[in-house]
């Protein structure tokens, strides 16, 4: 009997869920609850991209020989350095018949589960990818279990801008239900020109907030400002707690009641925990947050807030995320942005 | 103007906080909403002390030279090398007009945030100090800021049974917010008979909730069901994400609606995220959490749970543990019985 949760697809260590597995088992032939998707691409997560970009000096060749190593090894994309993934595109091809998923074979799909925990073999070697960008084309087979997400993609979106939009769908569906929980708040949104960044932004202000979006760059700045999504726009390095909790205290005349945390580097803690008001709310985003940092951060700076793991999944996720970018032109040209720049 | 986070007391490098800081500032004057504290002991933080003691090979004559080296160069118990501080135990003695402390002259406190960020004179040399254990009495003076955390010492209990409380008092506060919002939920304690997990199932059940304690040893289990602290006690590796569901699902007849994760092991993520209801919350006071293992995990197992960090500070947090100790026999005798065996 096959596993909703993927159990029966753990080669090592036994008896672990799928994501904190060492090795997947990704053969092709499916239980009777499993879905196989033909992939036609990857997209790292931004997280992973950059430490292996970094760890090689910015040359693709290495780049795209890790991942592949990676890849064949673990029975998964799943970065053991930052211990994220991303997720995939592809094609259905094989549907079991106890499947839940409500896919047919043929239809042309999203992942919205990591692929750190999805069976993954690449049977091209990632030959048309130049280990420059975190979209990876290749060919290759995935699984998805009896209990994974996946969403089939929109007619009037092109699928690499889906893509992007469901890889932080999770950001804006929880800034939206902490924001209404706070009734008309003041949001920072630290990374606001990201992609889960202005998502965010325009779901608090959808939901009824006050925002400021906070940058790195001046080029960003411009462009976050042009795109209106927000109040105002500050500049900061959110690396700097003093230099970050003075932005948002200034561009809101007071610390902010919810704080998103979008950017994905290192040591933006404490910064974020400064620039929160005391019974306000700290959502981190990034998967470079570290968790002592937060939980002995908030301790050091006697901080009354709340501090929430950004869960990537909420009931119609994507969905909401789709709306948000249909509705707000500035959210789509970013997006557009983004993608053009990768 | 003094900042409430202690930013004027940093000498270098200029514009860090406390705790980053290479040098503060320890005189003795104080600012409108500062606290002057004169020391009787520090407390040195384990790692700290171990990595002292065996780089001068035991000499205590030595270690107590640097120690006094370290506070006078950095005007803080800052061990360079650790990177780790400790606490201390002193009296107030001046108390600026606009301190929100709740602190007076005479109060004999401990100090709840480390001594890496808080500025420190020593007057007499260590000269009653060996150099050969942690404890380290003394006489000098240490400064609050305005945001800093400090507990008096109460006068019914022991010292150490006291300070054993504060080190943990972060987790009974938050547990028993999160089960107030709930009404009368099922709560799983993971971990339910440590120090911050008796604290935490004595919370839940004082705030309304039906609970279960799981823990990892017979032994642990007979301590913890004679303690009477738990509707149900449960025997579970909590790393283990099916055995630890299954534990909590058969004890409470159904996933809990909160599951805090009181358990110092790395791996704990999935097994509290799937012992968690839909629309549930996990708190995460255990410092070996993963951030991403739990932001991925909950995604890859399509659980719409709310994720907490868990703060160490709440206000009030060091009476309201305090008081549950008075209250509950168990969670005393519990807490006597660790100490004992420290």
């Amino acid at each position: 009997m096959t596993s909703p949760v993927g159990l029966h697809r753990v080669l090592a260590p036994r008896g672990v869920l799928p994501q904190a597995a060492d090795r997947l088992d990704s053969r092709p032939e499916i239980g009777p609850d499993e879905v196989r998707v033909r992939v036609e691409r990857l997209n790292l997560d931004a997280a992973s991209f950059r430490q292996l970009a970094t760890k090689h000096a910015g040359d693709g060749e290495s780049v795209r020989a890790e991942v592949l190593a990676i890849i064949e090894a673990r029975g998964k994309m799943h970065n053991p350095v930052t211990g994220s993934g991303g997720m995939l595109i592809g094609t259905v091809d094989e549907v079991g018949p106890e499947s839940s998923l409500g896919l047919k074979p043929g239809d042309r799909v999203a992942t919205l589960v990591s692929l750190t925990l999805t069976p993954l073999k690449i049977t091209d070697g990632l030959r048309s990818w130049d280990g420059l960008s975190e979209q990876v084309p290749c060919d290759g087979h995935a699984i998805l279990f009896g209990r994974s997400i996946a969403a089939v993609l929109p007619d009037d979106l092109p699928a690499e801008l889906a893509l992007a939009v469901f890889d932080v769908c999770g950001a804006p569906a929880l800034t939206d239900r902490v924001v209404r929980r706070y009734g008309h708040p003041t949001v920072a949104v630290i990374g606001g020109a990201g992609k889960s960044g202005c998502l965010s932004l325009a779901a608090a202000r959808r939901a009824g907030a006050r925002t400021v979006g906070v940058v790195p760059t001046t080029a960003e700045r411009d462009l976050l400002s042009k795109a209106g999504l927000a109040n105002a726009v500050a500049l900061a390095d959110a690396r700097d707690p003093v230099a970050l909790s003075r932005a948002v205290t200034e561009a809101l005349g007071g610390p902010a009641d919810v704080t998103v945390v979008c950017v994905d580097v290192p040591g933006c803690e404490h910064g974020a925990i400064l620039s929160t008001a005391d019974g306000g709310t700290v959502i981190f985003f990034s998967m470079a947050t570290s968790f002592p940092a937060a939980a002995l951060g908030a301790e050091g700076l006697a901080a009354d807030v709340t501090m929430l793991i950004g869960n990537g999944y909420a009931p119609g996720h994507a969905d909401f995320a789709l709306d948000l970018l249909r509705g707000v032109p500035a959210v789509r040209d970013l997006f557009a942005a983004r993608l053009a720049a990768d």
